[in-house]
């Protein structure tokens, strides 16, 4: 007899679902259930199996791992069936079987819809493609409170997170890139906790705009609860909360780390506003960078923590340095359509510097210029290093533009309009 | 009969110098006087004919310019001599020339050394070499007061620049990495302003360490006057007052854009610290970037009109966020040798620091309290980046802690413990 691959569970009599495996929605539904996510080995499972033909794989598994691991279905799935492959597969068998006796998505869809919920599945027209992006990672449906239309996420989306633990500073920061966003026709995207994440969607609300809050728990239960009236705000006025986790499903911290790949993944950048070295916002704009996504950072005080993980974003060349809403739609937006006003640093010279328009024989002279007691032309010349012809010729042009003013064959500077 | 190629002026006396015009020293401080810093034209005449050689073909060019600008000493300087090099050249005669009749550099150096100062040439042992990389913009000698060994300064130094108009958080940042660069054995290098190039020489002198000061003016007379005394401390405590213009030279707004390179090109690299979007300090960063040297810039709050430049130099991709003395070492430092240490930032604060005990918000209006002219409450909202409402509260605790003071209307920050 052969060495066994892996130790498998024992035997087990097979679950009998409570619903018709073979419903493409329910199926999907039931495995937003079974497996956690981001799980991988669900995600390969099910977009080689189709959602209904891997929980019927699973059902049969979870009576008879060895079969199941042996079939003809299995080398489907893995081309070459592989010794890891088989035990992560085995692995991940026992883990979903814990929750396939109680799973029953009918009753999960019940709650959603007594919320006037939508539940979305990869095929949907609504689905926001980009999530595609995740590839095995993809989760395998979105429970949605208010507009079920996602469509438009990644085209025209920003992402505008950070730290709960915020400054005034950086609130105010999240509010008005919001605001600004949505007035250039951005939906904002952000988790739903307190700090960054409420600022962002108090932001876009107020300018009248689309947000979109993913949460790490169920949709049923607003988390935390000191955000239920904004969340609920964010559904009536047209904006949409999101879980890929069904209703009563509890935002346990793997979950938060989880959903921050939604985050990056749907929207077309992602902006940390404020986070501290350790945040967990920074996972988001990392996740971000993997999907290759714009990423920006919003700069702050060096000497608050609040700032110092946007720091080593913008030091490690993670995240491009962003202060303003122009500066995140160049960011986001199509190349072009948003390039931000673009102001070259030094250049000169605000309309109403008198200095703005001067050359550098110009400027010479009208520095050599006493403010008080009226210099001759040689004096000038010496003092600006100019022969007396170019001096004398320059002090014309300053005279006309009221910057010198002559007085008998000496010449002062005039009052500088200021 | 040709066809002129230039007006010239027309032919003078001899000029008659009141000097040893073969002596190298006297003729390199002639030359400063002569030409303007950065006159690439007296560069490139003093690099192919030397200083001696230089000024005597200026003399005999000075009398008799047709004969000087055919020459063989001038097929010599510009190999083919084309029509443009000699119409620089003739524009640049009559420039010097005004300067040579009353040129006497026995008189500036009798100045220099009534301040006990020290001329330098560039063969002089004790020049900084990296000046090199100016090429023909190079400075023709150097007029030092204080320590004259400048050779240290480009392998370990770093120039800590901003602006005038600097916030309190703004000068604490520099003070900050002032003292945590010259712990780390760098020399700074700044101007001589108000601002971030005081709190930079402060910062040094506190850490013991060495501290230069470049002017734009002659080292006779310390500009502005209200660091006369901050300068003579540079000076006393072990460090250097430079400039590349002789006692006596004013300090032109030209004089400053110029000297700005000689920063740049003299240290290992060069971080702004607060600069508004068209300071002075960013030409600085600029000639920097030209230079191929390490450009650091420090970000502040995107509100803070003082730090817009630190983040345009960001966005641009010219700088490296640095927030700290040892993020600026990595930036300037020998490879490996200076790596920052990974910090788990969230450090705390030292127990005598007056704002160990302070909030995010607090410390926001701290920074943005300006230390001499007191500001509005609007105008500290507006660089705080906090409600009025906010500020006015905090304000009132910062009083109490005696870190705020009132002033009718308006506040400051009060002389903090040091």
């Amino acid at each position: 007899m052969p060495e066994p691959l892996f130790d498998l569970e024992p035997p087990r009599p097979p679950a009998r679902l409570r619903f018709d495996v073979d419903d493409p929605r329910l199926a999907a539904a039931a495995w937003s259930r079974l497996a956690e996510p981001g799980d991988v080995v669900a995600g390969a499972l099910v977009a080689h199996l189709g959602a209904t033909g891997a929980l019927a794989w699973l059902v049969d598994a979870q009576a008879d791992p060895v079969r199941a691991l042996r079939g003809e279905n299995l080398e489907r799935l893995a081309g070459g069936v592989q010794r890891e492959t088989l035990r992560r597969l085995a692995d991940a068998v026992g883990r979903w079987s814990q929750r396939l006796a109680s799973l029953d998505p009918r009753r999960e869809l019940r709650v959603l819809d007594r919320y006037g919920g939508t539940l979305l599945t990869p095929g949907d027209p609504r689905w926001p493609v980009a999530l595609a992006d995740l590839g095995a990672a993809a989760p395998f449906a979105l429970w949605v409170r208010g507009d079920p239309d996602l469509s438009a996420w990644s085209p025209r989306s920003v992402a505008l997170v950070g730290a709960r633990a915020a400054t005034s500073y950086g609130e105010r920061v999240a509010e008005d890139l919001a605001t600004g966003l949505v007035d250039r026709g951005f939906a904002v995207v952000s988790g739903g906790a307190y700090g960054i994440d409420a600022a962002a969607h108090r932001g876009a609300i107020a300018g009248g705009g689309t947000t979109c809050a993913v949460l790490a728990g169920g949709v049923d239960r607003f988390y935390p609860q000191g955000n239920d009236a904004l969340l609920r705000r964010v559904v009536d006025t047209g904006g949409a909360v999101v879980s890929e986790v069904p209703p009563g499903s509890a935002p346990f911290r793997q979950r938060f780390l989880s959903r921050n790949r939604l985050i990056a993944a749907a929207t077309g950048a992602t902006v940390v506003v404020e986070a501290a070295r350790r945040s967990g916002a920074l996972s988001t704009a990392r996740r971000a960078v993997d999907l290759l996504r714009p990423v920006g950072a919003v700069p702050g005080p060096v000497t608050s923590m609040a700032s110092a993980g946007c720091h080593g974003l913008l030091r490690d060349g993670a995240a491009v340095c962003v202060g303003d809403a122009s500066e995140v739609a160049e960011l986001a937006g199509a190349l072009g359509a948003d390039m931000a006003q673009h102001r070259p640093a030094e250049s000169a010279a605000r309309v109403d510097d008198p200095r703005a328009g001067l050359g550098p024989d110009e400027l010479l002279v009208l520095d050599a210029l006493p403010a008080r007691a009226a210099a001759t032309v040689d004096s000038l010349a010496r003092t600006a290093g100019l022969p007396p012809r170019r001096v004398v010729a320059v002090l014309g042009g300053l005279e006309r533009l009221r910057l010198a003013r002559r007085d008998g064959a000496r010449w002062r500077g005039a009052a500088r309009p200021r």
